[in-house]
């Protein structure tokens, strides 16, 4: 069981949980929530201003040290051109060469947009970024992104911050299915049921900030959500039973031997 | 967090996993899931031949002198009468005073009879027995079975061995709200997801026994079900976020502030 | 195509359409929507004073010379005698035999007493009275009210006015799988969407009350409702095309021959 | 209500039902099912063989003095340049100036590759085609094809020929909400609940084939595809009850005045 590790852009993480560090209370509860999930992986957003003036900012002073990779996002970007951009800065400044690409040009719904999040992935690949691209969980363009060289494909569950789970776990199922890089379900999800259902699809990852961040008890949230890609991932390997219309007793046969 | 105990019938349980004991490939196997899955209580069928002939069975054999809480079930009686005919004998041969009520007359789903269940609960209460009565997921019935002084109720999720998960949410829920009594999940199950479902809809226990023992890997499967019951427990106790229609940013106002 | 008719208690219904009178905005909007729904079985509850003071009473001046039948409801009631003593009162105003029994102790969620719903109907079947009880969609329970003499059997999708669709699926298709009386889903009903879904899983008709009366336009909803469940059966006689996991293309072996 | 038409590219339809010709069991059928649908629109797909060899051709010969509008469709081609290629033949041939356009190069989905359908439409609108293409549930692709000129868009279910139905009806509602063309339910319907439940979100229309096609009885399936779209569309129109999680009776206050 040692062996089940995720390998994304070369580097081995035997976490799945990716965590987002937005939107929590204060900076203290969002320590406990990034201990207690356990998350080998962070993600935040880039804007000119943390890297312009680094001595102001929380992020450029207190992540040099530690053993997370950082996963910078593009959000705010509605272009490829913007995301490129941003994702240059990013790398730049030191920060890592891990992007996810997020490129959104509706206030409303903050759905990724198919072309442009296309068009930078294949940008940064080219220029030897690590990308993880959000998309929609249209299976097509998942597989269009993996073939423009993305590390890991995110499909969304819902819309971002929506807490209404995955919308369509038939897609989710078919990218699993057909994928030949990791598959990380990004965003939309609410439960620790909601993250249970993607790891039991055979998805390799989950990416989360709001469900932890906005919880009663933030610590104690990314503590269950841990729990709960754990147990999904285990199910999953584990190999579920087959569903039946009609019933099979379960006590009919038995020999219980506890020694 | 250490209070977070289930009481049943007076006693205090920590595992919140029942666990059934019957199908599984072999003795070797039923054992390791049963480790695996940390269930201080174990259920299985009470027959006749059990009972009057000790020496040829396993269970008397191998049950004594271990730290389980014993859940005989009356599964095979269709009627209050047998039902509680199959608890007498069991209390009778010094194994436990608690008894599954499971009374069924239509081989094709096994669901349970809602009047008979009732009766028999009333019955087996009247005379001390500590009474878990296995019963459909309609409300008015649950309350009636608490009335009835039943030490914990046990709604279906779905018919026994079918692995069709919770058919009704909705319902699941509304027994939870008005329960006074703890509720355990019994019957139906197939997947992780389902388990931590039923654990954030509130439920306090989950009963199982086919979703384990069938899995491809039981002892692999006991244990994802161990942690999905404390995943669902504990983002139930964290209290998830609402879900809104429309998206919101997770990252615009973050501030990184990891020590 | 007209020998698809509903026999209940020997009276031949054209309509699978069972409407409530109740919650409408006006009597004139009431009427209008009870034409526009094609409906011959009418339901509304009945109370002492209605039938005490006819004068006074809406119900007792105008139904009279009309071509429905009239299905009294024991709403109000929550033990079985109740049910009875109403059920009663109906008959010997000469309203109608039929009698839909109805009994609720729970104020929240109006839903069926089991118990006292079975006992009801096996007393006023006793006394010659045409039966249809309205009751969970617990297929055991559905089957000992139709063993106990019931016309027709009545599981709710939902509880009643919460327009929360059905529930339980799979129950309905067990309750109808095993039936031999008609089945009529009754209560919790919200859309045409949920009115097809019923009638494709094989039940014989739809009662419905608030979702026509409480509609922006009841009238227009009265009429949808109709075509909903003439949609909906005729859909179940056609018999749909088996769920595929994979596509299969529908434009390749096309020959149109438009004549 | 006879104002409740649906205009594509300037022609005003009463008839919301596309119907495929493809995979009906022999063409009287084909022709009965047709009549029953009451559809105006008819699609299919073209082929070189079809429009190069005409007399030997089943829908030039038949097609040319009935009322229809005519809808190519582009099945079979996998980039924007066959698409192309395919909707210039179809009108040259003197068929239809309409196109609907179908691009996929998978075979076991047949889903619609996003970035070719969204160029093939731009070039088709261009060229001064009535473009309704077929496309994922994604709502930015679905915009930035309203945006390229398309006179509808048609958003699949489920992959072609599944029955699966609407595998995300949040993104359909997303899609409805934002539109400024009509919206076409394209693909992967399977029942008439499916139908019902895409016209009660909104949508304009409905374009099946399968689901008629293969039917048992093609003939009454495709009748009541039409009163479900009808059903669907009255229904949306009449303005459904909001739900709610507590009961609210339905009988307590009413006035019977059946005049």
């Amino acid at each position: 069981m040692n062996k089940d590790q995720l390998v994304i852009g070369g580097k081995a993480l035997t976490s799945r949980f990716f965590l987002g560090t937005g939107r929590y209370p204060n900076p203290l509860v969002q320590n406990q929530a990034i201990e207690a999930s356990g998350a080998e992986v962070l993600t935040f957003a880039i804007r000119r201003v943390n890297l312009d003036d680094p001595e102001d900012d929380s992020i450029l002073q207190h992540l040099q040290d530690r053993p997370f990779t950082f996963l910078p996002n593009t959000s705010g970007a509605s272009t490829a051109e913007e995301a490129v951009r941003i994702a240059r800065m990013a790398r730049a400044s030191g920060l890592s060469d891990w992007v996810k690409v997020e490129i959104s040009a509706n206030a409303m719904t903050l759905l990724p947009d198919p072309i442009e999040t296309l068009k930078a992935t294949e940008q940064l690949v080219k220029e030897g970024f690590t990308v993880l691209p959000y998309t929609s969980d249209d299976p097509i363009l998942c597989k269009r992104l993996e073939e423009a060289g993305a590390a890991a494909v995110m499909p969304g569950g819902a819309p971002i911050g929506t807490g209404l789970g995955i919308l369509n776990p038939y897609n989710i199922g078919l990218i699993v299915e057909s994928a030949h890089v990791p598959i990380i379900v990004d965003a939309g999800l609410g439960s620790a049921q909601d993250v249970v259902q993607a790891m039991e699809l055979g998805v390799d990852g989950i990416l989360m900030n709001t469900p932890v961040a906005r919880a009663k008890d933030p610590v104690r949230m990314a503590r269950a959500m841990s729990l709960a890609i754990e147990a999904g991932r285990e199910a999953f390997l584990a190999g579920r039973i087959a569903k039946r219309r009609y019933a099979s007793a379960s006590s009919e046969f038995e020999h219980l031997a506890v020694k």
